[in-house]
């Protein structure tokens, strides 16, 4: 296909994928002329990704090209490709890597508890330790117990990331579902959760003013605060 | 106690608080002296809240305040305040409520089918509405099903959150509970999300290597790879 085809079918504007060839993170299509070139499905495939992670997931364009490093580099297993992806999404948050790590035994006895294989080179594990200490500063530092729960709920949703992964699937396209999923799944389980909170709240608050009211056997109110 | 002991308990820094004192987002203290001035407990309950919407949450200072006239209006239930928190913390991710809201009917659809007690003015409906729409221009449409199972791991999360107010506390410290709990408890959850799926990561995709090693009766493998 020519570039313009190639724009119209993954929406990105032909200006954008002139700049993305020049940086080199999509190749160069097969020259037709002096002027033209002919674009395959390979490019069509590697110019999503490249979007879904500039665009959507807001990646630096160096770590862009580090991670379709990885995606090239077939030598490297699924499990460790996802990891790539995860790290380079999880980098900006965690902040500097170096001095210690906040909480670090903390996190890592929660690790442990739960049981989860998670690389000591996780970003994560110093991202969590960071939110902990901000928590304890504000006087809201959640038990183990309570921590332990949270993690219980977080595994139900990683599952289901997961298990949308399709292995057979081209390399790109289980990136590119990664990112996304890592970026607009975390958005759309946020406002889920809001509204959760919510339809939560309205079940224990207003049930509590419920009970008052019929206690008080005022029936009308209670219809009101039950509706 | 004097405006020193304020900045030492509460941990903000004199200047903010004077800050806050010009902006009347906390009321003026007793006056003691031309020069000095008594502070409360409440002051500093409100102090706490102050920071923890503005720093953590990130709330600009028009905001705060309305929030602010909310926790001040004691006619104001429970269930409404914590309301009024979460728009106001959601109002930004939202976007302009202007026009129509993208995916109306299939927001509406899943809280319909799930049961869930949302306000049709919460600004998560039109938050989820436009991130579903994002997903399904990248060509990651979750399926109903999908999307209800998704709904049904952040309810659980929103059970801790709520289950989290103590309806007997001041209305300040529940207020500041939860814009840390949908902040700070939001960005610890994406961490254990992460962590979470690189574990299932792990024992899925690891998984099928392992098996695939134990067919070919590489033990050597196998253990390398379960470890």
């Amino acid at each position: 296909m020519r570039i313009s085809e190639l724009s119209r079918r993954s929406g990105v504007p032909v200006a954008t994928i002139k700049f993305y060839l020049r940086e080199g993170l999509i190749p160069k299509g097969e020259a037709t002329s002096a002027t033209q070139a002919r674009y395959s499905e390979d490019h069509l495939r590697r110019l999503r990704l490249v979007r879904a992670l500039t665009e959507v997931a807001g990646v630096p364009l160096a770590r862009v090209r580090r991670l379709l490093d990885a995606v090239d580099d077939t030598g490297l297993g699924l499990h460790e490709l996802l990891g790539t992806v995860q790290y380079t999404l999880s980098a900006g948050e965690a902040g500097e890597a170096d001095g210690e790590a906040p909480q670090a035994e903390r996190v890592e006895g929660l690790l442990a508890e739960l049981d989860w294989r998670v690389s000591p080179f996780s970003p994560d594990r110093r991202a969590l330790g960071r939110t902990l200490e901000a928590m304890d500063q504000l006087g809201f530092s959640p038990d183990p117990g309570l921590l332990a729960r949270y993690a219980e709920v977080a595994h139900g949703a990683a599952e289901l990331d997961v298990a949308g992964i399709d292995p057979d699937a081209p390399r790109e396209r289980i990136v590119e579902y990664m990112a996304v999923c890592c970026t607009l799944m975390d958005r759309a389980f946020a406002s889920l959760r809001r509204m959760a909170q919510e339809d939560a709240s309205a079940r224990k608050l207003h049930g509590r003013a419920y009970e008052a009211e019929e206690r008080r056997g005022d029936a009308g109110a209670a219809d009101a605060a039950g509706a």
